[in-house]
C-alpha cells in the first residue's frame, strides 16, 4: 500500500511527488509535533538541499504563524520532526517545499490534510511557489497511486500541453502560486488568523498528533 | 550463546534480523534509561540511515506517549541510550525500525520483551510497518536462533510464498502493519494510556532499568 | 516570472545579481524576521563565502543598529532566516553583500525595498562597497528582468566604459561606495536614527514580516 | 615499566589486553574523576569503536549506578576522562568495554582495581561479556607483564584448547559471562548498593581521585 | 581605492601585509564590536592558520585587558567579528597577528587606529612578535599603498640589508618585539589601564563601534 | 631570539623540546588564563594527538587540583588557553605532556616556570611520565637553545649511554617518573596543598597572567 494514497485524512501527512530516474513516485511526508523545546528533527535518508528545504518551509510558517492560527510560543514549547520514508532510498531536492510547508502547518494547527491530494513545487521564504522538473512522470505517478487532485507550480502551467490527455482528464490539476493556495486545497478545514501580542502569557497549544484521534473519515 | 534467543523476558531488550552477505543474523537491539536530561545515545557502529531510524522511532514513541502511558515530562527527566552489539561490525539500513521502537518503549515504560520473538519492518513517524528485504534469510537465522515467533511487514506477506515449508512450519509468522500490533506481540503486559495535561506538575517516571528487578522468568 | 522583477516592493525582499558561467541572472534574496532567540539562518545551498557574506552583512547591521533605528535587544528576540531561491543551484562568491545588509535592515526596520532596484557589491564590516566581477552580464540580466535602476561599486564605474550604450540608455546605473547610500536608493522610506542605552528595559520590534501588510502598492 | 602490571592497586587504572599485528600487548586503561558537570572525556588516539565501547560501558554503570553504590546527582556533579595511553599508537574495536567498564566503577567508587590482573571483552548496555579475538596473543603478553590473572568472555573459553600448558599453568584465566563477575575478581572491596530516591537532595560523592589517598600497598 | 592605505584613523581597522605569489598586497583587517554575549565571529575566506592566530589574538588581549583599560565583564557583553575583505581570496598564515590584536584593542577601547600605519608579525599569546617571510614584497607592497610607517618584527631587522635604499628611504620602518610597542605606535591615544576586582558590578562598556562618530580626521 | 632559553622567569610559559625531521627544536609552550567560564582554547596549527596530551594534562591537573593549591572552583570561572609558536609549523605527538601540565599549573597557581629548564616526556592522567622518541636530537636543542637542565622520562635514561659526553657534561639531566618531580624542578616555589570542600562557596582564584607582575627576575 505504500506508493499510494492514504486511506484517511491525516494530520501531518502529506503527499509529495518525486522524480527519479526511473520515473516518478509518490513521496510520503510525515510531521508529527511532540513536547518539547523548539527543535527540529528531519529523517529519511534527505540531502543538504531537501534539508534546506524543510528549513525553508518552517521558517516561511514561522513567519506567517499569526495568519494560520499559531501563536509564536508554540514554536518553543513543541518539538516537530519532518520524515520521509523510506530510509533505504536518498532524497533530494527542493521540489517537496510545499509538501513540507503543508505538513508543518497541519501538525501546528491539528487541522488534517486531504488523503486524495499530491503536490509538487519549491517553496520561497514567502510562499512563493516555483517550478519543478519531470512534471509528466509526476503527474503518471499521482495517477498510477489513486490520488484525485494534484497541485503544481503556476509556472509549470505552460507543460501541461504536454501531457497526454488521458492524464489530464482523469486528474483535477491546479495550478498554485502562492502557498496560500496551497493549503486552501490541501487542509480540510480553513485556517482561523489568531491575535497575539508579545506580553502575553505562554499558552498552550494543540495537543501532540495523535493518529486516533486525527484521522478523519471521508 | 550470542546470535540466540535471549534467555528471559527482559526490559529494552529486543530481538532484531538483519541481512548480511553472508545470509541473516539475529541483531539484539538493547535499551537502557538512566537518570538524565533528555539525551539520546546510539552506539553500536551504526551508519546514518540506522542512527535515523532510531531518531525515527523516538520521535513516534514521543507522539504516542500517552496511548502508551508516558507521561511527556519523563522524555526530559531521562537519558536513553540504544545499543546494537557486536561493536566491530558496521550496521545499517531501516529494517530495524520496529525493534528500536519496541526497545523505546520498553525502556520508558519498564515493561518486559518477550524472549522468544524477533521482528523486522521499517516504521514511519505514524507507526506504520513497511516492507524490508532479505525475508527469507532473516527467517533462516531467527530458525536456527531459537526464536518461535517472527513480525514481518505485512506488505511482505506475499513473500511467503518462496519460503519453504519448513521454516514457515516451525516459525510462527505474523505480517502487521502497525507499530500498535507489533508492541502487542512483543510485550508481555498490555500498555495502559495515562491522563496529562500540560499544567501538571513534572513527575516521577518508572526507576531507572535494572536487570534485576525487570527480568521475567518464564 | 521568476528572474524579473518584484511585482511589489516587499519588506525582507532584495534583487541581487549573479554572475554565471551562461551568462548574468537576477538572484532573489528574502529574508524573514520571527521571534525568537537570535538565530540566524541561512539557506539556498549557499557555499561557505556567500554564507560568510552573509554573515558580515548581519554584523555590519547590528554594529550600526541604532543609526538605523533598530534597538539592539531586537537581535536577541528574534531570529532572521535568509533564503535565496532557487535550491537547486548552488550560489557563491561575495558579490551579494549589498543585497544581503539591504534585506537585514529592510526585515528589522520593517522598510520596504523598491521592487525595480537591482544591486551587486561585496560589503566589509564598515559598510564600505567593494568591486566586483561580471557587470556587463550582470547588467543585461537587470534589462532582461525589467530592472530599471541598478547600484554598483563606484570601484567599477570604471568599467561602464565598455558597456553597450543601449544598455547605459535603459538602466539608471548608480556607482556606490557606501552601505549608506545603497539604503538610501533601496528602501521606500528613509531610516530614522534612534536612541537607546544598555539599562533600558528589552523592547518589543516591529512585528514579524507579514506579506499582506508589508507589501507597498506602486 | 609501561607494559607491566602496576605496582599498586590503583583507584581508576586497568589494565586490558590489546591484539595488534605484532602480537598482544598491555593496554593501561586510566580513569579520573574531577568535580565538574556530568562530562566524559575520552583521549589517547581513539577510534570510533573504542570511543563507543566507552560510551557503552558508561551508560552500562549509569544504568545501574544504585547496584554499585553510585547515586545518581554524581554523574551531573563529576567530569570523567578516560585515557588510554599511550598517544602515539592508535587504538580500536570494542574488546576494552570490561576494562572501561571497571575503571569507571572504580572512579566512581572510589575502590582500587587489583594490580596484578587483566582483562579483555566487549560488554553490551546491559552488562554482557562477549567474546574477542586474539585470545593466544594476548594472554601470552599478560604473562609477560606479570599479570597473575585474567579474565576473558566465556564465549571464549573453548578457545583455550588451543593455549599451551605452559601459560595455562601460569595465569589463573578465568572465563566471565557478565560485568558483575568482572568487577568482583576486579575490585579490592565488594561494591555496597545504595538507596535513592529521586526527591533526594543532590548529595556530595567521594572525594575526585587523588594518586596517593587511592593506592593501597600489598 | 581598496589596496590603498585608508582616508581616516578609524576604530577597529588595521593594515596587515599579505605575501602571495603574485607578490605584497596590504590586507585591511576590520574589527567591530556588537551588543552580545562574548561571541567572536571570523570570516573573509580564512584558513585554520589564520583563524587560530584571531584566536591567539583575542586571548592575548582578555589576559592584558586591565593594562589596556577594558574591564573583564565587557568580554561577555559584547560580540566581536573580525573580517578581513576581499571573500573570494583565501587567506591564510600567521603573520596579521600583530594586526589582529591591533584591531580588537582598537574595537574594544574605542581608540582609532592611525590609517597611515601598516604591519605584520606573528604574536604569541604573551604579545611577543615573532618574525615573518616575504618582508622585501610586504615592503613594496606598503610603499605602493601609501603607506608611511610600517611595523616589523625585531627579527626581521636583519633581512632589512636585502631592502633596496628607494624603500627605505621612503616608508618609516620600525622594529618591534612586543605587542605594547605596536599598540604604541598604531593607536592615536595612549592606553589608559584600569582597576577591576571580581566582586564589582557588571558593567557599561564603550557603545559598539559606530563609524561616524569614530573616524578622525586629520 | 626565539629558539633560545627564556630571559625572565615567566608564569605559564614553558619550554618542551620537539623532534622533527631536521633535528631537535626547541618548543615554547604558553598558557594565559583569562577571567571566563571554564573553556580550554588550544591553538599553534596543533594536530589531535598533541591536541589530546593538553587535554590529558588539563585533566591531571584538574584531578589533582588541591594537592597544588588550586581551589576547584577556579576551574569554572577561568579560561585557559594553550598556545604553542610558531603558527606556520604543524605540531603533533605526545611528547610535550610534561611541559603542558606544567603551563597549566604555572597559570593555574601563578607560580613561575624556571627560564632555564626545558623537558620532554608523555603523561598519563595519573601523573606518569611515559619515554619519548628522538632524545639526542632534543638534548642538543636544549643546548644551542641556552638550556641548562633538562628533565626526562626515566624509561629514556638507558638511552644517555648513547648521548655524547660533551652534551652530558654541559647539561643537567634528570630523569623523572612522575609530574610531582617535574614539578619540583621546574617552578620557582614549591606548590602548598590547600583544604577545600564542596559546600564551600566559590571563590576567587590568582589574578589572570600578567606578564609585568609575574616575571621573575635571576
Ligand atoms: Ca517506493
Ligand atoms: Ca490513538
Ligand atoms: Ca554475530
Ligand atoms: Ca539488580
Ligand atoms: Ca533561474
Ligand atoms: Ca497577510
Ligand atoms: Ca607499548
Ligand atoms: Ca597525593
Ligand atoms: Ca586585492
Ligand atoms: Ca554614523
Ligand atoms: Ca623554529
Ligand atoms: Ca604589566
Amino acid at each position: 500500500r505504500f506508493g499510494e494514497a492514504e486511506l484517511d485524512d491525516q494530520v501531518g501527512v502529506v503527499t509529495g511527488l518525486a522524480w527519479t530516474e526511473v520515473g516518478g513516485e509518490l513521496l510520503t511526508i510525515e510531521g508529527v509535533m511532540m513536547p518539547g523545546k523548539g527543535k527540529m528533527t528531519v529523517t529519511g535518508n534527505l540531502k543538504d538541499v531537501m534539508k534546506e528545504s524543510i528549513s525553508a518551509a518552517a521558517s516561511y510558517v514561522r513567519s506567517r504563524a499569526l495568519d494560520y492560527g499559531i501563536k509564536p510560543p508554540l514554536f518553543e514549547k513543541r518539538d516537530i520532526h519532518v520524515h520521509v520514508p523510506e530510509g533505504a532510498t536518498p532524497k533530494d531536492g527542493p521540489s517537496a517545499g510545499t509538501a513540507m510547508a503543508t505538513a508543518i502547518v497541519s501538525v501546528m494547527t491539528g487541522i488534517p490534510v486531504r488523503r486524495d491530494i499530491a503536490m509538487t513545487g519549491e517553496i520561497t521564504l514567502r510562499g512563493r511557489v516555483l517550478p519543478i522538473g519531470g512534471l509528466k512522470e509526476k503527474l503518471l505517478a499521482a495517477l498510477r497511486g489513486g490520488i484525485k487532485k494534484v497541485l503544481i507550480p503556476e509556472e509549470n502551467a505552460k507543460d501541461l500541453a504536454d501531457i497526454p490527455d488521458n492524464v489530464k482528464n482523469r486528474l483535477e490539476i491546479v495550478p498554485v502560486s502562492r502557498m496560500g493556495e496551497v493549503l486552501q486545497h490541501a487542509l480540510i478545514e480553513p485556517l482561523k488568523p489568531v491575535e497575539w501580542s508579545e506580553t502575553e502569557e505562554p499558552l498552550k497549544g494543540p495537543e501532540p498528533t495523535d493518529e486516533g484521534a486525527t484521522a478523519v473519515a471521508h
